[in-house]
C-alpha cells in the first residue's frame, strides 16, 4: 500500500477571515496586537498605560471582547481612545470573524496601532488567530509562578510577555527569575517585560519595544 | 401551519456521562465538588486549606485537572491525599469522560469528599457537567471587583462562590461589597466565603458550611 502525503493543512474559515484582516490591516498601515491573558490579569489596565505613553506619537484604537458587559471599552472611550466591544455571548475567545466586523467599524485609514482586548481566558484565545502582527501575553504576580508549566501552548505561541503587578511582588511569593526560565524554556525568542501599571515600572522598556517593533514590521 | 413543541433537550454522550458519574458517586456515599476559577485564583491552596482543617472527619481524595504538568497532583500527595491528575493536552476544561476514568482510579468506597479542580478558567468549565454534587467557584481580591459583569455565567450557575486573598485587600482596589452584591443580582441563592487561605481567615465558615451540605445531600 502506498501512502499519499498531505502536505497542506485545509484552511478553516477562521483562517482565511484572519488573512483577510491582516491584509486589511497592512493596507491600511495598521499594526493590530492581540492581547491575551486570564481574567484580572490586567489587560485593561495595561492597554490604558500603553495609550497614554505612545499617543503623542501613534494614533491608537481598541477593540474589546467580553463574553457580556462594556465596562472596559467604556474605560477606554473614557480615556479618550476609539473603542469597539465585542460581547462574545459565551464564546471563550474572540475570532477573526467577530474582529473583521469591529474592524469595519473603526476608521483604520486614522489608526497606526490597534489593541485588540481578548476574552480573559489563558487556554481557548492561543489557538484562533485574529489577523495580528503581534501576539502578547500578560501574566501577573499573584497568578503565581507556576502558570507556564500549566499553561504552556500561550506561553510557547506569543512574541511578548508582561508580567504584570510588579507592585505586589512584597507581598505574594513568586520567583521572577525562574519564571523567567521557565517561559524562555518553552519559548527562547520571547520578548520579556515585568511591569507595574500602577507604579509605571518597567513599562518605559516596554514602550521603547512596541515602538521599534511598529515601525521594523 | 401548527408547530410541534420541542420539550425535551437531546441528551450529549457528556452528559449521560455526568449522569452515570453521579450515580457511581451516590451508590458509594462520595460527595463530590467542582472547583472552578481563573488561573492563579488559588485553587490547590483552597482545596489543601480545606482538606486540612476537615480530614479529621471526612475522607477525602482529589482529581486534578491541568493542561500539562503534574504540579498540582504532586502538591496534593504531598499532602498526604490520594489524587489523580489529568491532563487535558489543550482542552480548555475538564469532561465528564476524563473524570469518569479518573474516579475508576480512586478507591471510591474510602472516600466521603471528592474535591475536583477543574481547569483553570472562567468560561467554559461552567458549561460541562461532571457528575458533581456542589459546583464551586473561587474569585480572587487580585482578579478585580467587575468579574461578575464580564463572566457572568459562571456566577450564575455555582452553588457557592469562595472570595479568595482576602490578605491582599489592604494594597487592592476591590469593593467586596458591591461585588457580593452583583453576584446576588446574578444568583439570588448562591453562598458566599471570603476567606484567606494564607492567613485562614473565613475558612471556618466554609468549613461549617460544607460539613453541613455533604451530611444533607
Amino acid at each position: 500500500m502506498s501512502h499519499i502525503p498531505v502536505v497542506e493543512r485545509i484552511m478553516s474559515q477562521h483562517d482565511r477571515v484572519a488573512l483577510r484582516n491582516r491584509a486589511l490591516l497592512d493596507e491600511r498601515g495598521v499594526h493590530a496586537i492581540n492581547v491575551m491573558a486570564a481574567p484580572g490579569a490586567g489587560k485593561t489596565c495595561f492597554i490604558l498605560a500603553t495609550a497614554e505613553r505612545v499617543r503623542d506619537r501613534l494614533r491608537l484604537a481598541v477593540i474589546e471582547g467580553d463574553l457580556a458587559s462594556s465596562v472596559d471599552a467604556d474605560k477606554v472611550r473614557a480615556a479618550g481612545l476609539p473603542a469597539v466591544q465585542i460581547n462574545t455571548g459565551g464564546n471563550c475567545h474572540l475570532d477573526a470573524i467577530q474582529v473583521g466586523q469591529a474592524l469595519a467599524q473603526l476608521p483604520l485609514e486614522e489608526i497606526d496601532l490597534l489593541l485588540i482586548e481578548n476574552v480573559g481566558n489563558l487556554v481557548c484565545p492561543a489557538t484562533f488567530a485574529l489577523g495580528e502582527h503581534t501576539r502578547l501575553a500578560i501574566s501577573s504576580i499573584p497568578e503565581g509562578d507556576d502558570k507556564p508549566f500549566k499553561y504552556p501552548f500561550i506561553f510557547a505561541n506569543v512574541d511578548v510577555l508582561i508580567l504584570n503587578k510588579m507592585d505586589l511582588l512584597p507581598y505574594i511569593p513568586f520567583d521572577v527569575d525562574a519564571f523567567c526560565r521557565t517561559v524562555r524554556g518553552l519559548n527562547p525568542d520571547i520578548a520579556f517585560f515585568p511591569v507595574s501599571c500602577v507604579t509605571g515600572e518597567g513599562l518605559e522598556a516596554w514602550v521603547e519595544w512596541l515602538l521599534q517593533r511598529v515601525q521594523r514590521l
